[in-house]
């Protein structure tokens, strides 16, 4: 199947600009059930690759020695918004293996949450990288490094050990080679992953089967309670208003949706699935990197691909059909998702490349 | 010619996410001499419109009546950053037309002059139209509606007279019927206008052609006035440190520019041209609206072209190749234009649709 899906900006009677998107949904074996061109392109993983990034620290006993809770799981997977109990989390973590935010190699920046926006705003002082949003997944690699005997300083490098594994990782996930996954460095400073568009969709269908089934290896297994922890958490994982968050409480526990900068967001359905081989991974990327895009696509190709219902979709107005606003409040227009499902001349699942 | 314009997001090894680049360049006769795909596309005017907007003020003689001074003029065209110095000036033609900042509009937004926020951060009750980008534009439209006898109030509704005018006029100059135009509202809540990229271009070739040489009817004149208050007060018309000032700037004086919202540049050059019709206009949009991709597109563009020496173009490096940084502050990537000329089957100029 093939896929067409764009954004358009509407002002009036003038569609001013318009987001070129690319999409993949896999099956829980691999296979590519439905693409748009471009979906085999090379693009940064960037905090949707979290879950995996989190899978050796888990799949080694490590999670369960430091008595870790669902919401404590989901922080280290989160893009949180810097809430006071997004905060608490990391901070809880991060006494428990003896470290404070003075070893968090992320940097800081301005939280999303207003509430935690004024307490800076009033103290500046109080600005430091447990706001990041990424500062769950710095306590998270700090506490894998600790638990493997392996230097916690310079934990961000690319030729850190556990930066090594985690690339491993990634690729055995997503079906690439290490080798092949390009490198760069992402907002919060560790690697960051560029890999097919089409085989970040392999990495979720991989997380979705392995939710919908009992039993499989440690990975198998270590994925299932990395993604029952995302749904079991779905404010952890971004904040209140955030789209990945408003799409899984609007599925109500039947996926995981993880977005990511530039435009990025995957999702893992352990639902349906065929067979053998159940699940479904779906990858949208705004071709600009837009973010005001991602809302209305990912809301349409979810209603398309019968991941949402017509119901579920109407809950979620405000990230389907965003607004525009003139400066003095008027509504002037908005954001509208068109996805086009086209039966393309070789229809048959094949392989991602 | 046909012309081919991307920038690529680079990170690392990485290019995460690309932005497709429309373009048109027109001669003082109208001509296309150049264009990317898509350059017949409807967009939206946005604030490239406010030379053309500010025309009938100037060419029915009110500029001349209220003694404006060139500054004045560049205030009324401009997309301002809200600096002291830019609310003067707006306040000063305020006072003189025995208006209020409560007469304007155009609601209130953040300045992005530092200075300026921090002041309304300080002082939230200060916080009026008067730090909209447009409240120059709008003390424009309260000067010609007193000067002409309309109401002030509903200035700046479709229906207005002024509005009426202001679409007429913007027609007029980028030859489209005037019943062509599309209507949407700005960002400022006055009527925008939809119109093909390439007309864009063509309306900036007429301003070109008009400031290359003397002479001309009472519309020539007005615009050659228009055109050299806006090259003649760079930083009014948009800010220290702004795409359109600091290209303006790096010309010295052989250039006008003007950004629009939603990724559009517009830039007329009176400079080389041909014989009896001299001038460029010259139009640059982003498919997806980002205006990150502006400066690193226009600078390539217009060293292409050869409105800009490569010595200028030096001058634009915060423009031309942004850097991208972490949250801990290293630079990890960076935006890069590139535009490619090629000869179309088709390379003689030929008249916009």
């Amino acid at each position: 199947m093939r896929l067409q899906a764009e954004v358009l900006v509407l002002r009036g009677d003038i569609a001013e600009s318009r987001h070129r998107v690319h999409c993949a949904v896999v099956d829980g074996a691999g296979r590519v059930l439905a693409a748009s061109e471009r979906a085999d392109q090379v693009t940064s993983f960037r905090s949707s690759a979290k879950p995996f990034q989190l899978l050796p620290f888990v799949e080694r006993g490590h999670a369960d020695r430091l008595r870790c809770s669902e919401a404590e799981l989901a922080i280290m997977t989160a893009s949180h918004s810097g809430s006071r109990a997004h905060l608490a989390l990391v901070r809880g973590l991060l006494e428990r293996i003896g470290h404070t935010e003075r070893d968090l190699a992320c940097g800081y920046h301005d939280p999303m949450d207003a509430e935690s926006l004024e307490d800076v705003r009033r103290d500046p002082a109080s600005k430091t990288a447990l706001y990041n949003n990424c500062s769950g997944k710095h306590a998270g690699m700090l506490a894998m490094a600790k638990a493997e005997g392996w230097p916690s300083a310079g934990y961000e490098r690319a030729t850190h050990p556990l930066q090594q594994l985690l690339r491993a990782t990634v690729a055995d996930c997503c079906g690439v080679a290490a080798d092949s996954i390009l490198l760069g460095v992402d907002g919060c400073s560790v690697p960051v992953f560029g890999l097919p568009l089409a085989a970040m969709a392999r990495g979720y269908a991989r997380l979705a089967g392995a939710m919908a089934q009992g039993g499989g290896d440690e990975r198998a297994q270590a994925l299932r309670r990395i993604g029952r922890a995302m749904v079991a958490e779905p404010v952890v994982v971004e904040g209140e208003g955030r789209l990945a968050t408003d799409l899984m409480l609007a599925a109500r526990g039947r996926i995981v949706a993880k977005s990511g900068a530039e435009g990025l967001l995957l999702v893992a359905e352990p639902g349906p699935g065929s067979g053998t081989h159940p699940g479904r991974g779906i990858a949208i990327k705004c071709e600009d990197g837009a973010m005001r895009a991602l809302g209305p696509v990912a809301v349409e190709l979810l209603l398309t691909l019968g991941v949402l219902t017509a119901g579920e979709a109407e809950t979620l107005a405000i990230h389907r059909r965003p607004p525009l606003h003139d400066a003095a409040g008027h509504p002037v227009g908005w954001l509208e998702g068109r996805v086009r499902e086209t039966v393309s001349t070789s229809d048959s699942a094949r392989e991602p490349r």
